[in-house]
């Protein structure tokens, strides 16, 4: 089942060069160096997926050290031109660890980035220019990871550097916790660690520090750092295809991160159990390549390898920080979330413990303008969980205040009799309703609206307030919500809702704010569901009642006649819809000639309990 | 080929919570609602892999409500209480999308964020104790993805807070270019144009803007944006298993943001032409979506679906702006590149484009909190690429000054014939050298080491400027680096550079500086080489040299005398690692039993060179 994998990218050759572009169109505080060195030692390093952590040398050609040579230095725009007034920190090595370590170019953490080709360390030259192109008198300091590769092209660029005149310190950053100690200068490999490495570094040299200072807390920071990865996938490099190394079901502990196999392959487990082995593997007194003992304090760093969302990689600290300080007995200073080191598109997680202090926080929180540090990290945490609170009304009316009053008003006699038409009106259309959704629809609107009308019914005679009109309106929604389903019953309970709040704003209830309730419902309606005037819904029926009766009122029309005569104008609009075509809702996906047999049965169910609702009211009061 | 998905996760169910979980332990400025509401209506909206763009619509049964009810709030640690004194700005939605919205919290950009389930919109009463906690007297605005389940709750949350007294504005964001217009109100779903949309609203309400003013230039930008997505691999729910739905080969245009098919299924493409054909379609004067025209200002979004490595959208990026640019007409003031609204772990990407102004770039400019808000990215652009700087001493040195003296100085006469000595030692020894080699590594140890012997041989009589000992040495390490390759290629040419710098320091050169000159190297080589004493490599015949030579010279000895007798310590030290463990390079892999028949070549080459130069030195002078 071996495929190409699907990458977004043009030229595989080109993929680094084209990544720093689009850094450049995103960052404009970074700029790159462009060009080939004036000399080219052609050497340069790949890890292919070698067999052990070791790695393969190759020695170039002519021909294609040429190309391999071009130098891809990302710097900062401000920094460039040799007279940076401070130290510079240069850090770099392959590419394939995006963001690292071009995206941490900026005031305040590295001065420049010299990015190799995916997974090969950079051409010595690169890293001359770009020891070249930041360096001012202070001197810069680089920090390399352990890798032979990028350690040897480094130091002799470095070498090269002071040569010619410039200050130069080196540290080299070994973070692996992964393999057992002595297995030779390959086994501690440089990871995410390295990133904190860098921080401290870059705030320190922004601090105004001296080279040699600044270089003694990059190895005092090295010192106190170890990682561990997993890989849930293998990573694919550009051009080539899907590795199928790494089966369903299992991972990879202790990888590396050039797609070389971990350290060991397990099966696939919960996360809480992958975390709690990974920090046993880092804090392993056995190794004891951190020195962190019981009440330390640290800083951590959960870092995606590239293709992990970020979804699992918080579900992933969730696990390590609570682990960190119950099983291990460590205070969490910070934690860092995120994918910073990566492995192209790899699955998977490293977590990296570093021991903290005063010093520490004071370089990792200084500010920076470094585009991938994740900033809002910093400060002391509050409880992180907040009791909901509770809403007012809630808290002034208990639930037994809800009753039917035994003594109606005049308005509410009306209203009782008002929403007992309305209720009837649609246990009588029931039939009606479902046919003409049968045809354009799932068939059970007129049984969905009984539901709603028979709990009406029931409700209104247990402890509708009728005499508080708005109050009524408002449990009728909540009658509806609570026996009927989807889109129909939320539509009503915001209806209900809307109309509520119009009213309950209101000192007293005439004609004039059953209107403008209307109206507030419609257009809450109208709003989250999205429909307007002609899309084939019950705003059909309620627009144009709810303008009719506007004009009639506005005219001094006698109120009731004026509903009496706007319900018409409702009936007439929920006719109209069987020559509409839908715009909303499910029936959007039925054709035009299935439509045009029935009118759409909302429309014509809130046609009904309007009418109703208006002719009893004209028959029970000449001036409600 | 279906298979259950490996993910970071514990439970499926739960892993909205835990997700939450992790980022509070990650930023300490967010807390989250913890608990039950008091009331649960019990309403959710749940997208599966629907056939269509529509919606399903699941209504809960009472026990299943308990569960999905559970309030899921993200909000500002500094913000909740009641008593906020700016407009609060709200969005959330379905879980998946993360960081989406709740990583947007934050001062200067969300108030608070209401996560629902993965894909399921939030319960009405999450909404609601999300309004009712950070609201105060100048309101809150809500900001809601248009999907049917979003608006309909979220509107009936307003509607309710309302009613208790709230003030509330809500804004609808639908940016989705992919669809054909007038497919009904569901066709423009709401994508990451929402993020650009939060961040505008959120800097007004950070300005102090009253909830009226913050509305409209919410709904400004919410209708001068547009998005379209492309996914290369569909998304796994936790929990299911991986679908195969998009074969290899293959990519979907117009995505959703749910896993919910694409507007079209294409064979797959370079970056360029899928990047031109996406912003056609945005920027589609037929669907006319977004008011942009030629000679506009844009900023753009490239984000990232949940799986896309960073150099790949880098490298989509590079390929967006100078398209916007040159086929398009536009000017672009803003880059936005990353993962800002995924979909759980889908590969691909989408583009948002939106009209700005200085408006629009104050709003998106101003400084925020909010953690996964992009940095960096404000200012003007200096040119991206900048040359290459030339070394001072290629640009004081030409390449003809090198050659050979035609007058020999009597220091440089010795240099000379000890360079001939050394070289003819190594070439004599190429035999022996190959054998060991054999035996602990792969055999061409002597063969390489002959190389760099005749280069030597040939450029000095070419161009070795013998008189000045520290330039010679640095051509040695270059004619060395150019025939040899590997390691032992770049490790000598480390040792001659670092020599080089050491002697070039020195004014002039005496059997002291020469010991300091062989001291820098060997910390040179053990530095970037990664090897000490006993590691069973060349630093096993050069170190004890060193410290017999530094010895002698201390003790007042003859120098040539001293330096004959570092010469014996140097070949002693060689033949020792014939009972040593390997512990750098490949030999690291070889067993105890194999090393113990050789020595290591690479010392043993070494201490032939470095004796063979002391014997010429005092065969050929008293005192050098």
């Amino acid at each position: 089942m071996a495929f190409e994998a699907k990458k977004l990218i043009n030229d595989p050759n080109n993929a680094v060069t084209e990544y720093i572009e689009g850094l450049m169109e995103t960052y404009p505080g970074l700029q790159y160096l462009d060009g080939f060195p004036e000399v080219d030692y052609g050497l340069y390093v790949i890890w292919p997926f070698c067999p052990v952590h070791g790695v393969v040398f190759i020695c170039s050609d002519a021909s294609f050290s040429l190309t391999i040579g071009q130098v891809k230095v990302v710097l900062r725009a401000d920094a460039a031109g040799g007279d940076y007034s401070k130290v510079a920190v240069i850090s770099g090595g392959g590419s394939g660890h995006e963001p690292a370590q071009a995206g941490y170019v900026g005031e305040g953490m590295l001065t420049a980035a010299i990015c190799g080709d995916i997974f090969a360390s950079p051409p010595v030259d690169s890293i001359l220019a770009g020891i070249r192109a930041v360096t001012g008198p202070m001197g810069c300091l680089l920090i390399v990871t352990n890798y032979t590769g990028d350690r040897l092209y480094f130091g002799l660029a470095a070498e090269q550097a002071k040569s010619e005149g410039y200050k130069v310190e080196t540290v080299i950053v070994g973070d692996d916790c992964a393999l057992p100690p002595r297995r030779g200068i390959v086994g501690r490999r440089g990871l995410a660690g390295t990133i904190l490495v860098n921080k401290i570094a870059g705030a320190a040299a922004e601090a105004g520090l001296p080279l040699s200072d600044v270089a003694a807390e990059a190895k005092r920071a090295s010192e106190l750092v170890g990682t561990m990865g997993v890989a849930l996938s293998v990573c694919t490099l550009p051009g080539q295809v899907t590795s199928d190394r790494l089966g369903p079901g299992k991972m990879e502990l202790g990888l590396g991160i050039h797609g070389e196999p971990g350290a060991a392959v397990a099966d696939f487990q919960p996360v809480d159990i992958i975390v709690s082995h990974v920090l046993k593997e880092i804090l392993s007194t056995e190794t004891g390549y951190v020195p962190i003992k019981r009440g330390n304090r640290v800083v951590v760093m959960v870092n995606g390898l590239g293709a992990t969302p970020m979804m699992e990689l918080m579900i992933t600290c969730g696990k390590v920080v609570p682990r960190l300080q119950l099983e291990h007995g460590l205070a969490v200073d910070r934690v860092y979330t995120g994918s910073f080191m990566t492995s192209l598109d790899m699955s998977g997680f490293s977590i990296t413990v570093m021991k903290s202090d005063q010093a520490i926080l004071q370089r990792l929180d200084a500010p920076t303008k470094a585009p991938h540090w994740p900033v809002a990290v910093d400060g002391n945490r509050p409880p992180a969980k907040i009791p909901i609170p509770m809403p007012a009304s809630r808290v002034t009316k208990s639930d037994e205040s809800l009753s039917r009053p035994t003594q109606l008003t005049p308005e509410g006699h009306i209203l009782e009799v008002a929403i007992e038409a309305a209720a009837n009106a649609i246990i009588n259309i029931k039939d009606d309703l479902n046919e003409w959704d049968g045809k354009v629809g799932d068939g059970d609107c007129g049984s969905t609206m009984h539901k709603g009308a028979m709990a009406v019914l029931e409700d209104m005679k247990k402890y509708y307030p009728l005499n508080d009109a708005a109050e009524t309106i408002n449990e009728i929604g909540l009658s509806i919500k609570r026996v009927m389903g989807g889109t129909s019953g939320i539509i009503y309970l915001i209806f209900c809702k809307a109309a509520y709040a119009q009213l309950k704003a209101s000192a007293q209830v005439t004609a004039k704010e059953w209107l403008e309730a209307l109206e507030a419902a419609i257009a809450a309606v109208s709003k989250y569901g999205g429909a307007s005037a002609g899309y084939r819904t019950l705003l059909d029926a309620l627009i144009p009642a709810s303008e009719v009766l506007k004009e009639r009122l506005n005219a001094g029309d006698d109120p009731s006649a004026a509903f009496a005569l706007s319900s018409e104008a409702a009936l007439a609009g929920a006719e109209s819809t069987q020559h509409m075509q839908a715009q909303a809702g499910r029936s959007t996906y039925v054709s035009e000639e299935a439509l045009a047999t029935a009118p759409d049965p909302g429309a014509m169910a809130a046609a009904s309990w309007y009418r109703a609702v208006a002719l009893a009211v004209k028959d029970n009061c000449s001036a409600p």
